[in-house]
């Protein structure tokens, strides 16, 4: 349980430094950071042929790493600056709808943000984010120790 | 991945039916149906001292209860009608904050109502719902072969 | 993700110890810790008339308590004392099968004991250990500053 | 819950069939399918440098995507055929410890299988399987109708 500090200004991080920040540091993610505030962030990715699995679907590792890029996102977001060794400690998806389409979208929201841990809740869509194809709950590590 | 069948009409159901039947079928459990629309549902419960863990907080466990009880409340909503063989297949729960308060309350959203499942994601809290001491999230499977 | 400190001597501490300490903290615990070593522990709970369910299964919440109990009695073997202030941060848990019978047993095996948590493995069952009726994992946050 | 449908004869399966037919239906994964029995599975996959996270880490969704993958190959063996259309219901992950190292391998352990899920427990590591990077627990729902 998270001695509670959620931020309570506004971010001082905006996309572009993040996504230019995550693409330095881990050039491998496709991910993109598209909005973000004190207490969300929304990413999107494009889907290339490798992620499509039988039946035409997006396929379930390229949702989680939406979500867990995302649920990173979002801890920038809460810590007021970029994390590089956040990591994830736990991440629990469940995958509602077939995801049929060109590119997938998420929001992540902030739950609780701690001196040790930030909790996001995430859903994921193609078309309408009423209709989310997946979603998810995760926790994200602070490095230790924590200058928060 | 459930065949999407969200249930559109408001639902026949109201709290003082669920709780009624609820009583009859599972005499053991303390949880109260609140709210009761087509796709959310609010219970509550009021802490007995056997609910309190050391440091004065409401129970893991107790949360778990409430938790479990609003997915089936839900899911009764979204399939329109008491359905004591719905049975929890799998719920995960992250605490957030200590639960200190006399009571505890929940409010569960439905996220798919499908053939064979309903998912819903839940909030729990003591004062305030904005700040929720546990979140979780779960699926009830449908008894098989389902009526709907 | 944890710094690695895996209790390596036998544990310093017995089931009835355990029982003694949980009974004086948390007296509305009807769980009890049967075996503990320094990497697992086994629990029981009778089941009492208020853990049934409709179809005369014993009820989710009542595996759950059970789960998280025996999670907590590995922290204190993994940590080698009891720790009362050791909380639950997340678990979650998949029903497999019918829990018929009086009693329900459960083993937690130790995944990573680190600086700031216990991470554990849980099998529950009623006749049969190779038959599980639930399978669930958690972490146990400890507490800050941990003295270990 | 799942009326129990354990597998009892060995596996018509064998990893060599299960590579040809994934290669067949999903060219994207990379993952490996190294063993097979009635009950349990081993998978590997040689990070790729975009499976590089910072720190030096494999990445978490490159984990998700191999503990997802071996938990299908256990479900091609617990109902003994290729299942293209068996779909990940929900999966959870815990990260452990830091994943560094040329190769990832995995080891699924099947729970239950049903006539409408399979569910498994999965142990990811780098070197030494007694010291997991990650561990998984999830479900995979068969098609409905299932032919089983």
């Amino acid at each position: 349980m998270s001695t509670d500090a959620r931020f309570d200004g506004p971010s001082a991080l905006d996309p572009v430094e993040v996504n230019a920040a995550v693409r330095a540091l881990f050039p491998g993610s496709n991910n993109e950071c598209v909005e973000l505030g004190p207490d969300f962030a929304v990413a999107r990715v494009v889907a290339g042929p490798d992620a499509i699995r039988p039946g035409g679907f997006i396929s379930g590792p390229t949702q989680f790493g939406l979500a867990d890029a995302v649920l990173w996102y979002l801890t920038f977001a809460a810590v007021g600056r970029i994390e590089p060794m956040a990591l994830t400690s736990e991440l629990s998806m469940r995958f509602l709808r077939p995801a049929v389409g060109p590119e997938l979208w998420a929001r992540a929201t902030l739950e609780v943000a701690g001196r040790r841990n930030v909790v996001g809740s995430v859903r994921i869509w193609v078309h309408d984010e009423d209709r989310p194809c997946s979603i998810a709950q995760g926790t994200y590590a602070l490095p230790w120790p924590s200058a928060t």
